[in-house]
């Protein structure tokens, strides 16, 4: 079990014996604005963020609640990127929905806070957390944006910074984090990205077969998880991230003191490989 | 189709004209350092890596040349992480192999060239490709090394440095690139990382089931290409790193010139966020 152990302690230092759950802060979502999407091969859990993109979250939840999402499908499936859903481009469908004002970053005042991860970030002055968020601020400028991170949801767009409109993607690699400050990011995966991963990619590569758009993965439904009969819910508690604990935490990880790291490594830390754990309340 | 074509140039140039794959050169794998592997989902190419790190890609060759791999399975699959495989632990079979000294950088001269990509990146002095891999760079130590990238094949090991055997892992996320340095990365997916992404998550949250080890995805085979029936081999022609087209594709990239981009995002690139492009000769 040796090997086991020992990488285990390089992402949750719980399984260290330096943090156990019973340290963590755990923080309930609120059903109103928790989503369950409901795919093929399974159940995915949505935490959305009215707080920072209030506009975007109204109008998704809206559409969630119309039943709209029920049977369109993730078209455009970039492995390392993003997985993009939708109603079919032109249709009535997808010409119903008005265009939204962009909301990818707001203004800080001096009293604005979060529980910081990096200074010097390669794309940002600061990286941290707010509510459970990856997000980075930049002081210089007074504003604070949301990160695009593995698991991040964000409404595409056209050209123009005001056409967003249904279409929306979940990142499944590496965080492209250029699109910052570019696209609103409204939700993150809270549970259930494994499923996310399995999406059937439908970008391929030259010399392959072009992916039939049969093949490609419906949603069977997208539904405000409020509104879920009671047997049905999943729920979900996450950890909070404005707490002492969260922070020693991120302390901890960056130091990297357990005897696995015979070189210490450079002490940063990239927000988008910090975890914020979730558990299960019920199923 | 606006949102399609427009969030495709986000990644790849070649969909907004500015780079066809008539552009690129193309290299082709030495068959006899390229393995396949066959998963119940699919079939997966890996480019072993022995000019960085010959005893591993020997090992390894080794073993999977005496069918070592067959019937072993992914034990410990952590999304957003790795998905770790190897035998039975404390098996006879896993007793049988021999320790591995650790060969996670190498010393370099005042000769030493690569396709820089990032100057001052967060966990190196210099980032960018050698021979397709993606790499850092540290001109002060006269040190260079692989990076983890989603993508990446490195052996796993115990808390001593010298202690890998035949355990190996795929990252599955975010770049963990405090590994660096300290694991030895021995090769890259250059096709199917989709079923890679799909291979069955064991570690679960609290509130879960544990998972069964019966549910565990296993390896049906891994196999040298070159030894590999003509008719079964997958023959894979990967981006040429070293080339004036490579490097001009990376000013593009962090250029951003594209009107999408209503505001710049910073002029940086993350080595693990470039796509290195694969293209499918037979199959």
């Amino acid at each position: 079990m040796k090997k086991l152990i020992t990488l285990s302690c390089l992402l949750f230092v719980n399984a260290c014996g330096a943090a156990s759950s019973t340290d963590i802060n755990w923080r309930a979502l609120d059903a109103k604005h928790t989503v369950l999407m409901t795919l093929p091969q399974g159940k995915v859990v949505i935490e959305l963020a009215p707080q920072f993109s209030p506009n975007h979250v109204a109008q998704f939840e809206k559409l969630a609640n119309e039943g709209f999402y029920a049977d369109t499908t993730f078209y455009r499936v970039i492995d390392g990127f993003v997985a993009q859903a939708g109603p079919k481009d032109g249709s009535e469908k997808d010409k119903s929905v008005a265009e939204l004002k962009v909301e990818d970053q707001w203004t800080t005042d001096k009293n604005f806070s979060f529980t910081q991860v990096q200074n010097k970030d390669l794309f940002a002055e600061k990286t941290g957390f707010k509510n459970g968020f990856a997000m980075a601020h930049s002081s210089k400028e007074h504003k604070a944006w949301l990160t695009h991170c593995p698991g991040t949801l964000a409404m595409a767009r056209g050209n123009g910074a005001d056409t967003a409109t249904s279409h929306f993607y979940f990142v499944i690699g590496q965080a492209p984090r250029y699109l910052d400050r570019l696209m609103t990011v409204f939700g993150r995966v809270v549970y259930g990205m494994e499923h996310i991963q399995s999406i059937k990619r439908t970008s391929t590569i030259e010399g392959e077969f072009a992916v039939d758009s049969r093949e490609h993965t419906p949603i069977i439904s997208m539904q405000i998880m409020a509104d879920v009969a009671k047997e049905q819910q999943i729920i979900i508690e996450v950890e909070d991230t404005e707490n002492e604990g969260f922070a020693q935490r991120l302390v901890k990880r960056r130091a990297r003191d357990n005897e696995f790291f015979y070189n210490k490594p450079p002490q940063v830390l990239d927000v988008c490989q910090v975890p914020v754990r979730s558990r299960l309340v019920k199923h």
